[in-house]
C-alpha cells in the first residue's frame, strides 16, 4: 500500500545506467541552475531600499549608484567563477576548491556554510515567493507560513522524482520570468518617457543630511543578496552535457548578463516611480501596479515571480544533495547521504533539505527581511574561500597566462572578503547565529569522520588469522501458552540446535500450575523453565534468566532469543498484537549480547 | 537514559502485592471520585443562563425553578445508584450492569459511550479550568488551548505514577473547593441580606413574552450537565477500603448532598446578583467579583476553581483505564489495555485518554460551551441503560423489598431517558456526532472481538497430534565486505547449521571483482554468491534470490536471514549506521516467510 503510494508520487524506479540521460543541455541548465540567481531580482532592490529608508525618502536616489556597484561585483564574480569551472571540471564547489588548496578545515568551513546556505535558499525563496502572492492577494497575508510550507513540500516531492523531469517543468517558468521582467522594464521605461518621472523623486546627487557611510555600506551589502545563487553553475558541471566545462561557462555568462540587466532595470524603475518598501507589498508588485494597474498583466507578473521564486529553491535541491554526497564520500556526513534513491536522486539529502528549510520558515514566520542577511553571509563566506583557493592554485601550478587568472581571482576574493566584513560590521545582530551554528556543524563533521574511522579500525580483519569459528548455541523460546505459534517457533529452534529451552513467565500459582500441566501433556520434546514475576513484567525475569549461566551448555554459547511476531492481514490488526514482543526485542537487543530471531507467523484472518 | 528519565517522572516500579495498599478510604475517595461531580458546579448554572438569555434578561428567573428540578433529578440519581452499588459490589459501571441484564450489545453501547465520555470529561474539565484562569487573567485568553494541554499532560504523568499518590495530592484542593464555594455562598447571602438584591433582577413569576417550552427544556437539559460525574463512585467500588460497598454508598450520599447544596447556592446568587453569562468571564468569577471585588479572596476562589476542574479530569483517569481493562478482558479492546504498568496503573489506558482528550481540546479550541452538550449526552445514555439494567435485575431476582428498589430505578430510568430525549430534541445540531461516533466504536468492539477469536482458533493445537518437528535450515548472510561484523555473523551462522550462504550485492564490475578476490583470499569456509543490481537497491536482488530455490538443500527448509546491527556507544552514532539493515528487515519480514535474526555488534568507540 505505502509502496504503491510512493510509486504514484515518485514514479517508477530507474536503472543506474539511465543517469546519463538525465544530463542537462545549456538552455535546460540555465533554467535549473539559474533560477536562484535570477529570482534574486525579486528582492534585491527592495533590500537596498529598506535600508536607505532609514535616512528618509530623500536618500532613495543612492539606490542607483549602489545598484551599479552590485553590478560591478556581479561582473567580478562571473569572471572569477568562470575560471573555477575550467580548473575543476568535475564540479568545483567551494568545498572542493577550498579543501584542495587551503586544507581540510577550510574546505569543511566552506562546505558547512554552503550546506546551511542551501537550506536558507529554500527558506528565503519560498518565503519571498509567498510575498509575491500575498502582495497580489492581501487577504492571504495571514496564511504566509502555510503557503511557503506547501511549496516546500511540493518541491521535495518533485525532486524525489528526479532532476530530468523537474528540469522540463522548470524551464518554462524561468523563461517566462525573464520575458515578463523585460516586458515590465520596457513598458515601465516607455511609460516614464511618455508620462514622465514621479514628481517627488529626489534627484540623483541631492544632499541627504543624515546619511552615513555605515548606512550606505549596509545598503550595499543588502543589495548583494541579489547575487546569491551565481555559484550554482560551477558546482553542477558534471550535470552538463558534454563538453561540460564549455557549456557550463557559457551558461554562467548568459546568466550573469540576464541577471545584471534585470537587476539594474528594476532598480531604475523603482527609483523613477519613487517606490517605498512596504511590508505588505513587494517592490516588484508596486512597480507592476504602477506600470499596468491591477489588471491581467499585473497578476501574470506576480504569478510568474512567485513561481520563479518557488523554483529558485529548486537550485538548492540540486546542489544540497550533491554536496552532502561529496561530504559523505569523505566520511564527514552519514553514509545515508550517499544512497541514490529509486529515481536516481539522493533521496535522503532531498528530504533533509525539505525538513530543515520548512523548520526555518516556521521559526522565522516566513519573514524574508530577517532570513536574507543570514542567507547572504552564508553565501559570501564560501565565495571568499573558493576564490582564495583559486589564488593559491594559480600560484602553485603557474600554467600559461596564470598572472591574469590570479589577478581576476584576487580582485574577486578581496571584494567578497570586504563584503563579508561589511556584513559582520553592519548586520551583526541579524547574523550572529551563523557564527554559532557553523562551528557546531564543522565539529559535527569531524566527529562523524572520527567515528567512521574508529569503526573501520574496529571492524578490520586480519585476512590470514581471523576466520569464523563455529561455537555452541542455545536457543531460548519465550512461551505464553500452548499454541501453533509456540509449535512453529519450537520447530524452527529444533531445526537449528538441540539446545532449546522454552521459558514461561508466570504471575500467579494458578497460571503456573496450569501451564506446567499442559506442557507435560503436550510433551513437545523441549524442557520448560518457569520464571515467576512479581512485577507483572516479563522482560525483567527473562533478562535475569539469560544472565544466569546454569542452564547453558557452555558459557561461550551463542544465545538466540526467538520472538514470534504476528504478520496480520489488515494493518489495524497490528495494534492488537506484538506489543510485548516489540518491547522485549528492543530491550534485550540493546542491553545484552544476544541474537534476536523474529519468527513471522502469518495470520490468515 | 530514557529509562532513567522515566523513573524520575513515574517513580520506582511497584510489586503486584502493593496493590491493596493503594486502596481508598472514604474521605480520600470523596476527593478522587467526586471532583468530577462537584466541579460541575463551576459551569452548571452558567449553562442554564446561556440558554435562557436567548429569551432576554427577563427570563433569568427561570434559572431558579430549573435548578430545583435539576436538584430533584440529582436525588433520584443518587438513590438509584446507591442500589447499584449494593447489587454490584465488584464495580457496577453501566457496562457491567447493562451487559449483565440487557445483553451484550446494550452493554457495549453503555461501555462505548462511557469511554467516549471519559475522554470528554478530561476535555471539558481542562477547558473549564482554563476558563476560570482566563476569567481572572484576561490577558491569557489567547493561550487557552495551550494552558488546557499543559494540564492534561500534567494529569497524565501524575496518573502514570499511580492512584494512591495522586489521591493524596488531590484530596486537599477538593476540600478547599468545597470550603471556598460555601464561603462564597454564605458571604454572598450575607451581602445580599445587608445590601439588598440587584435592583433590576426580574422577579420570580414575571411573565416573559417569548419564552417557549422548547427553550425551558433546553435550559433544563443544559443544567443537567451539573450532574455529570455522579456515576464515578459506583464504577470504582473495588478501589474502596473494606467494607467497600458500605463505604462507597456513604461516599455517594456525601457527594450528592454537597453537590446539591453548592449548585442551588450558586444558582441563587447568580439570580440575585442579576448575572449575565459572558464568553470572557465565567458566572462563578462574576459572583466572586460581585461578592469580594477583585481582591485576594477573588483570586483564591478562581485558583481553587481552576484546580478542582483540572483535577475533575482525574476522575476519568481512574475510570477510563479500569473500564478499558474490563472491555479488554472480554476481548473487545486490545490486550494492551490489560497490562498494568510499573506503578500498577493501566499505563496504556492513561496514555490513550491523555492523547485523545488533548486532541479534542485542540479540535474544539478549548470551547466549553460546545463540548458540554456532547459530554452530557454521553453521560445520560449509560445512566439510562444502567438503570434499565437494574430494573430487569429486580424483576429477575425479586429479593425481599424488590418492589421499592424497582420503583426507585424505574423513576430514575424514566427521568434520564426523558432527559436524553430532550437532549436529542433540543440540541441535535451540537450532539449529532455522538450518534455517528458511537456506532463506529461499537463496531470496532465487535471487530476486535472477532479478530481475537479467529486468532485463537487459528492458533489452537491438537495436543495429541500437533508436535514441533525439526526440518532443514539454511542461513543467508548478506555481506558488504570482509569485516569483523561479517566474521561474527558467519561464526554465528556456522554454529547453527552447515548450510550457510553469504550473499554480496554488487553495483559494478570493479566492486564485484574486488569482493570475489578478497573472499577467495580470506576463505572463511562459506560459499559466496554474487548478485548484480542495476537499481542500486540491495533489497530487490536479495528478495529475488530468496525466492529462487536452486541454492537451497530442500524446498521446505527454514530460511533465516542474518542481519547485523551496530549497537553504538552514543545515541547520535545511530544515525550513522543501520539504515539499510532496518529497511531490509522491514521489507523482508513483511513480505516473505523468512526468519530475521538480528545479530548485535557492539561498537566500542
Amino acid at each position: 500500500m505505502i509502496s504503491r503510494f510512493k510509486r504514484f508520487l515518485i514514479g517508477r524506479p530507474m536503472k543506474s545506467a539511465e543517469l546519463e540521460g538525465e544530463k542537462l543541455s545549456k538552455l535546460k541548465a540555465l533554467a535549473v541552475l539559474s533560477s536562484d540567481a535570477l529570482s534574486s531580482v525579486a528582492y534585491g532592490t527592495e533590500q537596498i531600499l529598506l535600508v536607505l529608508m532609514a535616512a528618509g525618502f530623500a536618500a532613495v536616489w543612492y539606490s542607483i549608484p549602489i545598484s551599479i556597484a552590485v553590478l560591478g561585483l556581479l561582473l567580478i564574480l562571473i569572471l572569477s567563477y568562470r575560471q573555477t569551472i575550467f580548473a575543476y571540471p568535475k564540479g568545483g564547489g567551494a568545498y572542493i576548491v577550498a579543501k584542495h588548496n587551503l586544507g581540510l578545515s577550510t574546505g569543511l568551513l566552506a562546505g558547512g556554510s554552503l550546506l546551511v546556505d542551501y537550506i536558507l535558499t529554500v527558506a528565503v525563496s519560498s518565503s519571498a515567493g509567498t510575498d509575491a502572492i500575498t502582495s497580489a492577494f492581501p487577504s492571504l497575508h495571514d496564511h504566509r507560513v502555510l503557503i511557503a510550507l506547501i511549496m516546500i513540500l511540493f518541491l521535495t516531492v518533485m525532486n524525489l522524482r528526479g532532476i530530468g523531469e523537474s528540469a522540463s517543468i522548470l524551464a518554462i517558468p524561468v523563461y517566462l520570468f525573464v520575458i515578463a521582467i523585460f516586458i515590465l522594464i520596457i513598458s515601465g521605461v516607455i511609460k516614464i518617457l511618455t508620462v514622465g518621472v514621479h514628481a517627488h523623486v529626489p534627484e540623483i546627487g541631492t544632499a541627504v543630511s543624515n546619511i552615513s557611510l555605515f548606512l550606505l555600506l549596509k545598503a550595499f551589502s543588502s543589495g548583494c543578496s541579489a547575487l546569491t545563487g551565481v555559484e550554482a553553475v560551477s558546482n553542477a558541471i558534471p550535470n552538463f552535457k558534454k563538453p561540460s566545462e564549455r557549456n557550463a561557462a557559457r551558461t554562467l555568462i548568459m546568466m550573469g548578463t540576464i541577471l545584471g540587466a534585470m537587476f539594474i532595470g528594476i532598480s531604475l524603475l523603482a527609483y523613477w516611480y519613487g517606490i517605498k518598501p512596504d511590508p505588505k507589498e513587494t517592490v516588484v508588485s508596486q512597480i507592476a501596479d504602477a506600470t499596468f494597474g491591477r489588471g491581467i498583466l499585473y497578476y501574470i507578473i506576480q504569478g510568474i515571480t512567485a513561481l520563479i521564486l518557488f523554483l529558485a529553491a529548486n537550485t538548492a535541491y540540486s546542489a544540497f544533495p550533491l554536496l552532502a554526497y561529496m561530504l559523505a564520500k569523505d566520511k564527514f556526513m552519514p553514509h545515508a547521504f550517499m544512497v541514490r534513491g529509486d529515481r536516481l536522486g539522493f533521496s535522503n539529502g532531498i528530504i533533509f533539505l525539505g525538513v530543515f528549510s520548512a523548520l526555518l520558515v516556521v521559526l522565522f514566520h516566513g519573514d524574508t527581511e530577517n532570513l536574507i542577511p543570514l542567507y547572504a553571509v552564508g553565501v559570501f563566506i564560501p565565495f571568499t574561500l573558493s576564490q582564495l583557493g583559486m589564488m593559491i592554485r594559480w600560484l602553485k601550478l603557474k600554467p600559461s597566462g596564470w598572472v591574469m587568472g590570479f589577478i581576476v581571482n584576487s580582485i574577486g576574493m578581496l571584494t567578497t572578503l570586504i563584503i563579508t566584513l561589511i556584513f559582520i560590521f553592519t548586520k551583526f545582530n541579524q547574523i550572529w547565529m551563523v557564527f554559532i551554528f557553523l562551528p557546531i556543524v564543522i565539529l559535527g563533521f569531524y566527529k562523524i569522520k572520527q567515528h567512521y574511522e574508529n569503526t573501520a579500525n574496529e571492524l578490520r580483519v586480519n585476512i590470514k588469522l581471523d576466520k569464523p569459528v563455529a561455537k555452541g548455541s542455545t536457543i531460548v523460546v519465550p512461551v505464553a501458552g500452548v499454541t501453533r505459534v509456540v509449535m512453529q517457533s519450537l520447530s524452527y529452534a529444533m531445526s537449528l540446535t538441540d539446545n532449546v529451552v522454552a521459558v514461561y513467565v508466570g504471575f500467579d500459582d494458578e497460571g503456573i500450575a496450569h501451564m506446567e500441566k499442559k506442557w507435560e501433556e503436550w510433551n513437545p520434546g523441549v524442557r520448560l523453565i518457569i520464571l515467576r514475576s512479581s512485577y507483572r513484567s516479563i522482560i525483567r525475569p527473562l533478562v535475569r534468566f539469560i544472565e544466569t549461566v546454569e542452564w547453558k551448555n557452555a558459557e561461550t554459547d551463542h544465545i538466540t532469543v526467538l520472538i514470534p511476531q504476528f504478520i496480520t492481514k489488515h494493518w489495524w490488526q497490528n495494534i492488537l498484537h506484538n506489543q510485548s514482543s516489540l518491547l522485549l526485542r528492543a530491550y534485550l537487543f540493546n542491553q545484552k549480547d544476544v541474537v534476536i530471531a523474529t519468527v513471522p507467523y502469518h495470520l490468515h484472518r
